[in-house]
């Protein structure tokens, strides 16, 4: 196994404590649970942005704690939902009085420890609301929406949550909006690739010498279709369509791009596939609003790509523009 | 080879393409030539810098064009100079009446063509002057620096001239400044994986299942030892003592760390491997004034990371604190 790893039971531990040198001046760790929160966090008046799940996937989830986004992270082993006390302990650490929003993708470890540790809190009397991340046309039918996975569009999420938080919004507000910015947005990968698993040293899945698969999830996950790689031009397309047509993106619609890696594809690569998904818009007559390039949502080395397109409203754009100040997401 | 690409000869024609158009808001494409300036250059009163090498380093070069950073890229083909006519119309596009300073890595044809660039442009009455930067101390043994190659260390110069530049600094300030800084700065790599050259699809270099190598160019060029695999404390101290020695870097200095990943290599990773860095810096009373963690000058999906250490002054604190609105390094 090629990493730069000590002892695989220590990955996730020596990491944060790299992160949290790293990063002293933006947050601080709680003593008691592997819990990463805002250093000024619990910020009154402000609604709580909680979310977390597995590690791997950086700079998710961590990445994105700070002013604008998210103000606590609920930190899990590599690609494992992190434990009930640890979500409801960021939830009590980040509650300035006006209750705590919980962000998470559709997973159903996390699922399940997230909604607990909301009904934890909630017989404490802290008010908390939920808002799941399922972009992932690959993983399910349109038809069966609720079974899809959440990959990269949950920063999409974080983004438009984190900017109303900090204008003020009360928690009805948060869940209303973050729904509708969820619902508004749909995601497709493809990876060749497999990460290596650091406790194993194993490949999360096995693939051919020139094999691509469409669809397959951050985890390994099987995807829709296993095919030969293909060229930038093509994957592109084949990808593009399948999320326009999920919405439907439609003539006249406004959206913001993620093109996001998912660990060892290359900017240069991204850049290009991002050519053809301009094109494409444009011959549908869907204008770009915002475009982000780069690594936001990875599986370590994992060898791949997705597009995620959200369709913009007025209050969207409005959150979407506004600064913010993460770790690893800085926006002026 | 695995790698969304179109035809390997029009990989970088077809990136720029995407580059512009998701990058409009910050910069422009010079109508003759494969170059990129600010969108508001040559900005008036005010020193232009013009950097840029050969392709697939992203987000070096252009990652870097924007407000507090350089003013143009002259963009070459994967891992080549470019032109002699490319880096001297990036001149004429960004002299604002000041003065242009060339930053640029220690390869013999980015000598070469940025130094024939800079004599064109002086001979019609431009200032310029140049900074060339050597971090890279396994490139050459210390009595030899001038042989010594340029790697991440280009990152810290970009920032701290383009800082200088907009206070208005003069041409000579800034190759006064721009030259400590670069003398102030060291550092060095470990690559376990090639990348794929999309000309040949062939590995930038050959090496084992289970070795490293200390040191390898952004190019593949040969680095000073290969080795077996290490766990990432061991290979961490072994770069960063050698960096620390160089300089030499000493108990009270202040240090900027830049822990860079090549491309493949992820985040977790070099968090884990900065664990380290930090501990040793402390064992040597270094103390970090800044940390900068992530991919800032990657060879496409090479497997490695390097470690960066500048020693600061009072002046180049200011510097390295100011705000900058690059592509793709934003600081508030």
């Amino acid at each position: 196994m090629k990493k730069f790893i000590n002892r695989p039971e220590n990955v996730v531990e020596e990491m944060l404590e790299g992160f949290v040198i790293a990063n002293a001046g933006k947050l601080r760790r709680l003593p008691t649970e592997r819990v990463l929160v805002r250093k000024d966090a619990p910020v009154k008046g402000k609604v709580g942005i909680v979310t977390g799940g597995g590690s791997g996937h950086k700079p998710a989830f961590i990445g994105y704690i700070g002013k604008g986004l998210v103000d606590a992270v609920a930190v899990g082993d590599i690609f494992a939902a992190p434990p009930v006390q640890r979500v409801y302990e960021a939830i009590k650490a980040v509650d300035g009085g006006k209750g705590v929003l919980l962000c998470l993708g559709n997973y159903s470890g996390d699922v399940m420890n997230f909604g607990m540790a909301q009904e934890l809190a909630q017989a404490e009397g802290i008010p908390v609301e939920s808002v799941i991340v399922n972009d992932d046309v690959a993983s399910s039918p349109k038809d069966r929406m609720d079974n899809r996975r959440g990959v990269a569009g949950e920063v999409i999420l974080w983004k438009v949550v984190g900017a109303l938080a900090e204008e003020g919004a009360d928690l009805a507000k948060m869940k209303e909006v973050g729904t509708r910015a969820v619902f508004n947005t749909r995601s497709l990968g493809v990876a060749h690739t497999p990460c290596i698993m650091p406790s194993s040293g194993k490949p999360s899945f096995e693939i051919g010498d020139n094999e691509m698969e469409i669809g397959v999830g951050h985890h390994g996950e099987p995807g829709i279709k296993r095919m030969s790689m293909m060229s930038a031009d093509e994957v592109t397309e084949l990808i593009t369509l399948q999320v326009i047509e999920d919405l439907p993106f439609q003539s006249g619609d406004e959206v913001t791009v993620l093109i996001n890696g998912l660990g060892s594809t290359s900017l240069l690569e991204m850049y290009i596939c991002f050519r053809k998904v301009a094109q494409i818009l444009a011959d549908h007559s869907i204008k770009i609003y915002r475009t982000y390039i780069g690594e936001f949502f990875t599986s370590m080395e994992m060898g791949g790509f997705s597009v995620t397109l959200t369709k913009m409203d007025d209050e969207l754009k409005r959150l979407m523009d506004a600064p913010c100040d993460g770790v690893h997401f800085i926006q002026h």
